[in-house]
């Protein structure tokens, strides 16, 4: 087993990029950390390069390399501790290669569209919750916070694991989906948006929900079947993005 | 206007006491930061003691003090950090009297028992979500975070002037409300929970929600007249707490 113990190593200058949006677009890459995140990976077709394990975890997670002969690679608590978004670093990542198959969202389960999300946290559990869902897929929009950004893969759980995901333009979604004769949902406040408990169940659509505090861009709300809103009764203003989703996704898809 | 300049000063060191759970305790009282908050906390009918603005917001947040003759304090740019927790200080918060009235909840429309809810993020969120459900109330059991930490506050969004919001333990709560013929519903993951879906929506019942990692306690959900869980269909292990709720408290109360 290879062991790294100088910061200034070329792959571990490399790994480090990884931790900005540029550095994992150049580099086709992106980092997962902890147990949870790297078994999760080991369980899905996920392609891994490398596992990068802290010097005084070699022999707890030796199953991990051993059991599917994958690379691994020892490195000192200051280079594991570098290469670490988590306040608790727990002394293992992987290195995966970023793979997005638009072709595997056909829509014969619903997707889920994220128009302009930007917290991370929000994205990581919208993901988890279409996971949850039964969802087929997420589109992330332009203008989001990207999936591979860690505090998004920290709260997606390893979901995105699970579902096709892909970063694209909506609008070019929303007319494939029409195509196809999947009825496309906004989500919006206004008066022109129906409330959601007017909507059966039913087993294909997309539902797209927007920014923090804008919403879903007005010209995005022209092009679906349908503006979806959730009656508040009391006095708050509004729900957080991925609550309001999760109670569409629940509702709409049985 | 009184302004402070020493950070020694007495008032100013019982202030910070206020960004610990036990001076809040002690005090009786506790702190809401930034502009929106400090505006619901003016509409609602909380006791302020004193509004605290940093000298080169006097003249921006001069309006504030001045319509409704509270007392307002100037202080320098360093006590005012001192005595904020967000990242982007706006440079205004409330102190404010903690009021508890545990008469106001009589279970006349839904309400929401936290047990052992540990993240300040989760707690405000379903507080704000428990708002926007149009619940009576949120009991906050032992063991949870409090309402008053600042993390809290700030994801309720001010939702906490809207409800009856109560620290108290939930065993003796569920006492009351089989006595006053509401149903309690826990929340749970084994098999002898009943899906949600098969509960009709209903005016009054009480609905716990549990600890992020562990759930409900065993010996909180042998009380309840029924436990509920939601139906995961994809590969995720579990929901939020606060996701989970909010599909509960929307699908359960119309």
């Amino acid at each position: 087993m290879e062991r790294i113990e100088s910061t200034q190593n070329k792959q571990v200058k490399e790994w480090k990029k990884l931790l900005t949006r540029k550095g994992r677009k150049k580099q086709n890459r992106y980092l997962v950390e902890g147990l949870h995140l790297v078994e999760e990976a080991m369980k899905s077709d996920a392609e891994i390069d490398v596992l990068v394990i802290r010097e005084d975890k070699v022999t707890d997670y030796a199953y991990l390399y051993e059991e599917r002969e994958i690379d691994a690679v020892e490195v000192t608590e200051e280079i594991s501790s570098m290469l670490s978004d988590a306040v608790t670093e727990q002394g293992v990542l992987a290195v995966i290669k970023s793979q997005e198959s638009p072709e595997s969202l056909r829509g014969d389960k619903p997707v889920l569209m994220l128009d302009e999300v930007q917290d991370p946290g929000n994205l990581g559990t919208l993901i988890r919750t279409a996971d949850a869902a039964g969802f087929e897929g997420v589109i992330i929009g332009k203008g989001s916070v990207d999936l591979f950004n860690p505090k998004a893969l920290r709260s997606a759980q390893g979901s995105h694991f699970h579902l096709s995901i892909i970063h694209d333009d909506i609008e070019t979604w929303i007319s494939v989906f029409k195509d196809r004769g999947i009825p496309v949902y906004g989500t919006a406040l206004d008066e022109r948006a129906v409330s959601y408990r007017s909507i059966e169940p039913q087993e294909k659509f997309a539902l797209i929900v927007g920014n923090e505090g804008n919403g879903v861009n007005p010209q995005i709300l022209e092009q679906t079947d349908e503006n979806l809103y959730i009656p508040i009764k009391g006095q708050a203003e509004s729900l957080n993005v991925a609550i309001a989703a999760s109670i569409l996704m629940f509702s709409l898809y049985h």
